[in-house]
């Protein structure tokens, strides 16, 4: 009756077990009294909703932080969030390192070395990559942002808390802040904006690009070249930037930017374009747009990051095949081809299920807060938004998370630690353990669409 | 610099292109003086709408039908709905006809023999099977609802008229009504909706399955199997039929079924269940549903009914083709099989395709509607709404197409076109000829998710 724990639980399944047993554990340090300020009472459901929020690293809030929490319980929210932030990866390592299990193919493109190549020596030192690569990018946005900060803040101290806290949120796509109004008060600052955004960039790009980026700048190897990857994941990534930016500025142009100079116009695009995919700062309150850049920025949050980063959504990957598919499509041919390159049958395949599973899931979900919620008129666009950002784990909000229902939140929860853990993953841990059939049923086609 | 017809124009072009040509004479035909009543007047774009709207079965509409056209445009309107709705399979024959291609793929299954074995007399045959099934089932429909209707109306010409009307209404799933506000008089009478409703789910069903269902029990041949196509078309169509009629329960039964007796709120479920799919008859006004309930309805819609039928969406075989291949991977299986059969990878590409472009087409519509309308204010829901049904040419309505401005309303029968043409027809028709490359590049795996 003894089976092997690897049997059990595949590293898939323990990913999925560490995030929740994560959030367990922080939803109850959050709900501890010295975490809370001196005569705010914390209720568990709201801890539980901060603590999955923060590990999921989404930033979709139902109390305001910095009048909600002591120093010790902002301790523990920047933990929770550094912990979700570049946990996933390490994670997925340390689970192949326990197990000796077949590396995960993520990882093995990672460190872009043969699988068989790879040693225990290896393996750490691609953790200590990692982690090398996230706190020095963070130290260095805490260092800029908190010395600039002394230009806002009275002592070194709240400037430097302020800048580390900021840094972190930015880095982690986290999205929670301690200003008490995000990043409003740096609504004209465009350097703090600026800041905020290449922190978005650097922790939404994915770490396998980072990597690569820190091998092509270091090494001396001139054979180096940058993984297909690496080369999607980029271009599609800051394509899809460049559209909500334009797309946003079409939109509002005659609406809420009538009458601003040309700079805040530039910044309120560029900022909400790179924020909705998936940092969940914000320089305004997006109530505030019309209902056109409302849906746009939900399906800036829907498609999300890079797989393998700190943010969510579809991910870029599977919005590039799916358009790399249809152009194929288009042109006559069945494989498909980029940079060279051609995609994996089971890349594509898996882009399918990702789309699919997404689509049946927030919509699913949207009808379900809507039923939820049927007695408080709560408006469609603002269900839509807040689904949206959670199973995106982007964080943006319109405001009515906190004045949801219980049920209405749990779903959100359940957005978030889906969106988080990654659909594939997600799908990879309740899947049963591969099964070779020595039959094969005859093909038959059927008509589609 | 002479090429052959058939070279430039692929079969799929010209369905496109017949669509088109349909849709404009029609149009012309719709705005003759003649065709309004007395006193009545019909402005081009009016004419057109309701063009495009006939052509591709789809029911939106903005005028009122009964009010606006004289017996003679009633008249261009029934041809428009017949064309439309039978023309799909048959225009397809035809072309092949005339060009000597090889048969499409969806009409070698519907007539169940060899490409081979296909002679000119035996596509004449299958287009008379086709018309003698149509019309077959909208005499039939026509002749009981006519008799059943001399219970309502003064006159048999009344009642036979809009008998004949309702049944060719119902079986095209066109939606349109003579009666001035659909089935909302027959709300009561369960005889009159159970009728529409077989006509809607014999013209959704698709056309293979009535002509194997024919063969079936027409024939002695006792090793008759059905297709795999009918077998998955067939349950999902009903698969998702209960389900909807399930969760309008679920939701409506302390809301708008509050006080209702069980018979009310079974058949209110059942047809607007079965008439979301693509019928867009209605017996109520939508827009009293809850948003919940609304959404459901746009889901519905947006699945639509079975490929090769009167219906839109996605069609039922996209749909199961996504939850046959999320089970497969969860099972840890990489193929994908259902009935004993494995589904083609080729039918898992156009699947993947087909949700891609509905899911991107219909985002980008809702998008562009509200920018058009950001002036007055329209609600979300109806929006979707509304997109929803053009693009599954259901035609039930929330009543603000009529209201909408230009541009909203070209987006919307644009959307009437491409649903009717169906995704992968209309991506065959803007496709290029297939290209077959003597090199194949190197595969290169990605993340996906
Ligand atoms: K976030
Ligand atoms: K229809």
């Amino acid at each position: 009756m003894q089976m092997k724990m690897s049997k059990i639980l595949s590293p898939f399944k323990i990913i999925v077990f560490s995030y929740i047993a994560a959030m367990l554990v922080f939803s109850v340090l959050l709900f501890l009294p010295m975490s809370s300020q001196d005569g705010v009472s914390v209720s568990y459901s709201e801890a539980l909703f901060t603590s999955v929020s923060a590990v999921s690293v989404t930033g979709l809030s139902v109390v305001n932080v910095s009048e909600t929490y002591s120093s010790i319980g902002i301790f523990f929210l920047a933990m929770a969030i550094q912990l979700g932030g570049i946990g996933v990866m390490t994670l997925g390592t340390f689970v192949w390192m326990v197990l000796g299990k077949k590396i995960p193919l993520s990882q093995r493109m990672l460190i872009m070395v043969d699988q068989n190549q790879i040693s225990f020596a290896g393996l750490v030192k691609l953790m200590r990559g990692i982690l090398f690569v996230a706190l020095g990018i963070e130290l260095i946005g805490a260092f800029i942002l908190g010395t600039y900060y002394l230009n806002y803040f009275d002592s070194t101290l709240e400037a430097f808390y302020q800048g580390a806290f900021g840094a972190l949120s930015a880095f982690t796509n986290a999205g929670f802040d301690v200003t008490g109004e995000s990043l409003i008060p740096f609504v004209d600052d465009y350097f703090v904006q600026l800041v905020n955004i290449l922190l978005i960039f650097a922790g939404a790009i994915g770490f396998p690009v980072l990597m690569e980026l820190k091998e092509y700048f270091s090494s001396k190897n001139s054979n180096f070249r940058f993984s297909l990857f690496t080369k999607i994941t980029t271009s599609t990534y800051f394509i899809v930037f460049f559209i909500g930016m334009i797309g946003l500025w079409l939109i509002e142009r005659t609406e809420f930017y009538d009458g601003m100079t040309w700079h805040q116009q530039l910044f309120f695009s560029m900022f909400n374009s790179a924020t909705a995919r998936s940092g969940g700062l914000a320089t305004m309150d997006v109530s505030n747009l019309t209902l056109a850049s409302l849906l746009l920025i939900s399906g800036l949050m829907i498609i999300g990051a890079s797989p393998s980063s700190v943010g969510g959504g579809i991910r870029t990957t599977t919005l590039a095949v799916m358009f790399l598919t249809i152009r194929s499509f288009a042109q006559g041919r069945s494989d498909v081809k980029v940079f060279g390159r051609e995609i994996h049958q089971e890349d594509r395949q898996k882009a399918f299920i990702v789309l699919s599973v997404f689509v049946v899931g927030l919509f699913a979900s949207i009808i379900l807060i809507s039923a939820f919620e049927s007695s408080s008129e709560v408006a469609l666009m603002a269900i839509i938004f807040e689904a949206s950002s959670a199973f995106g784990t982007c964080g943006l909000s319109m405001g009515i998370t906190p004045d949801l229902t219980l049920p209405s939140q749990l779903t959100l929860m359940l957005l978030m630690l889906i969106g988080r853990v990654g659909l594939v993953a997600f799908l990879f841990s309740i899947r049963a353990n591969e099964k070779k059939t020595h039959f094969k049923y005859p093909t038959e086609r059927i008509i589609i669409g």
